[in-house]
């Protein structure tokens, strides 16, 4: 069994690095606190066992030996690097329910049939270098490593530069041929209200909903605020504005709404940044999701036509780029079976589709995969005051625990 | 008479400092290039007989002796910082036009009655060190030395190191009492279409329009952009959104835009950037403009309600805070009838009010003040496309020489 106690402190002790003084966490990706948290990952997974194999990616494998080694491991992974204004729930769970699940086997002197991998995927939130889960991604060959390590953050910098400069660039190829997993579990933090509605500590999840990630640019006039008359301008800011709330109004109205549809500028620059110079370029991330590829497609077809709309109106000049695609996902059945039984142990009866993107998304293009949520006070989370009840985090653990013992018995 | 050739010269060599690729001008206040601005501005003034008064705002003073040295110069003055993304003409075609009456009256051997200044006025543009007209500000008793020093730029870095680290603090206190002028002229370009639209010239200016800045901060909840439901948001970007749309539909609807109304937003940050967790925290700036201070004051009143409405609406926290209060100008009607009988010598007898601030409002508080209009071409103005033909900036000038003979002669 899981030892609620010690996972808990565990989280706790890999928070120390990149907390912050509201409770939260701001440990992004390949940061020196990032270098520090995955050098304790590595010491403490040693302690129970590992042996460690590190990507060109940055990805760290702690690998626990079985019965059978010619067989690739079967995989607990998740993520340590966070939101700038994260929680300490948000991926961590996922790699201390992985290392806590290692301990459990190695305190009973549990030998596995298939070897264990504990994984921690590399930039899984995407918040300072876009898009996210770019590790797991690249592993499963969705990316090219040479894509991923150019990926740059607001400053310019490269995540391979960075990598390199914290010292996790391994001898490891990227990949899911050349390192391959048996299949990868994976336990998160729900980050959203129904758990705690349904008052449940723990769920399956059937898969992921669809997202797309988009790049935009607004380019009008720059002009003086005091002199240049309200008719004669093309403010880009303006333009933004209407677009923001244009992308808002598409996915709360109609059918796309009830499907469940979601639309969300979150980033916006505008420039030159001078309080009488009417704006003249606006860089803006427009994030659309539904639990339907159609859908997406549909509010970013709307999207598209409204925002050219509100551009013409003011004279600007829009670029629209999709940067980040990622279709619906349906966990492996087999996988979500041994899932299942173990939630059901515990009472946990529900079956959640994941709203946030995940590394199992990726796994799950090369090997069988699936996801545990555990429930997040009031849905909150990407946000300091995200908060997952210790006796919750154990039950999403166990939940593991047993599906993998399931699944290595298989 | 203006030396046409000479003066659009001058102008240039003074951009050689600050200019940028697209033909525009980037010379924020007290940076390396406006040191090196100010060094040219000393060494041409002082060829042309000048001796230097620089205040503890860095405004510098080029005093010419006339024949009556006991009284206060008659000053001619205007800015040589610029907009980030400004053009060659906004403050520099009046400091120029200052120097040109100066080589005039050299080259001709004229002794004035009162002495004449020359005046660089510091961090008019308020794009770095907001709010703007400081340096003049602070000589009129507007704002203390002790707060202008102490205007942050994004970095936070004051103007008073700033102006320390270019050598550029004087010993004179900046004061309208201790360091007096008889009376200011400027010459600016419009940075409306009016004149263009007229093709005059160059216009007697009758006053300057009321303006208020705001600084406002709007607080929501972060949340993750894919979990959380659309009805569950406190969406800080959304909510600034609306209210760039509502400002700009108060300033161009009714009565309110009848009369001139101007709102704008062009300053806008969020946070925390990244694009998969809702903005929690936008900061924003408010420009609010308008020939009349009560209808200011309307438009004002009409954002507030419409931005608490909205604040309500997304459980948004909102601070409205005025930053910056510049009454409705009228000129003194003696130095505008100077200005108007030299205009018409030359056929322009528009007279315009002014939809930008100039540090001409400031002097006005304190001594007979009157400005001078350039036409600016499709009254474009803080975008580097900002044009005034050679002919329109030598106009101009003329139009200063004229009035300022009369005045001195008066
Ligand atoms: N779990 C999580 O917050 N991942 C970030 C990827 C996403 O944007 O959904
Ligand atoms: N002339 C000019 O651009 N001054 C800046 C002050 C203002 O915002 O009106």
């Amino acid at each position: 069994r899981i030892n609620s106690t010690r996972i808990n402190a565990t989280i706790h002790e890999s928070c120390q690095w990149g907390s912050t003084p509201d409770g939260g966490m701001n440990r992004l990706t390949a940061n020196d606190d990032d270098r520090r948290v995955r050098d304790w990952f590595i010491a403490t997974t040693k302690e129970y066992g590992c042996t460690h194999k590190i990507d060109a990616m940055g990805n760290i494998f702690a690998i626990r030996p079985g019965e059978n080694n010619s067989l690739p491991p079967i995989a607990i992974g998740s993520h340590l690097d966070t939101q700038p204004t994260g929680g300490r729930y948000d991926g961590i769970l996922g790699v201390v329910s992985g290392m806590e699940v290692l301990k459990v086997l190695h305190e009973n002197n549990v030998t596995s049939y298939a070897p264990l991998a504990v994984i921690n995927w590399t930039n899984e939130e995407g918040a300072r270098f876009p898009p996210c889960m770019l590790g797991s991604g690249v592993w499963a060959g969705q990316f090219t490593t040479e894509y991923g390590r150019a990926r740059v953050d607001a400053a310019g910098i490269t995540l391979g530069n960075e990598l390199e400069r914290i010292g996790y660039v391994g001898v490891e190829a990227c990949s899911f041929q050349t390192n391959p997993i048996l299949a990868h579990f994976e336990v998160h933090i729900e980050q959203g209200p129904i758990l705690d509605q349904a008052e449940l500590p723990a769920a399956v999840v059937g898969g992921v909903q669809s997202m797309r990630w988009y790049d935009m640019k607004v380019v009008g006039r720059e002009a003086h605020t005091g002199s240049t008359p309200m008719d004669r301008r093309s403010d880009a800011l303006l333009g933004a504005a209407k677009m923001i709330v244009e992308a808002n109004r598409i996915a709360t109205t109609g059918d796309l709404a009830d499907r469940g549809a979601r639309a969300t500028i979150a980033v916006i620059n505008s420039s030159p940044q001078s309080i009488n110079t009417i704006s003249g370029d606006v860089q803006m991330n427009l994030d659309i999701r539904s639990p339907f590829d159609e859908d997406v497609l549909e509010i970013e077809r709307q999207c598209r036509e409204g925002f050219d709309k509100i551009s013409k109106e003011h004279g600007l000049t829009l670029t629209f780029e999709t940067i980040w695609i990622s279709p619906a996902v349906n966990f492996n059945e087999t996988m979500k079976q041994c899932v299942r039984s173990s939630a059901l142990e515990i009472g946990c009866h529900l079956q959640l589709t994941s709203g946030a993107g995940h590394d199992a998304v990726y796994t799950s293009k090369r090997v069988p995969t699936a996801m545990i949520f555990a429930r997040s006070r009031d849905g909150v989370s990407h946000n300091p005051a995200e908060y997952t009840r210790p006796e919750d985090c154990a039950a999403a653990a166990q939940v593991l625990l047993g599906a993998y013992l399931r699944y290595d018995d298989l």
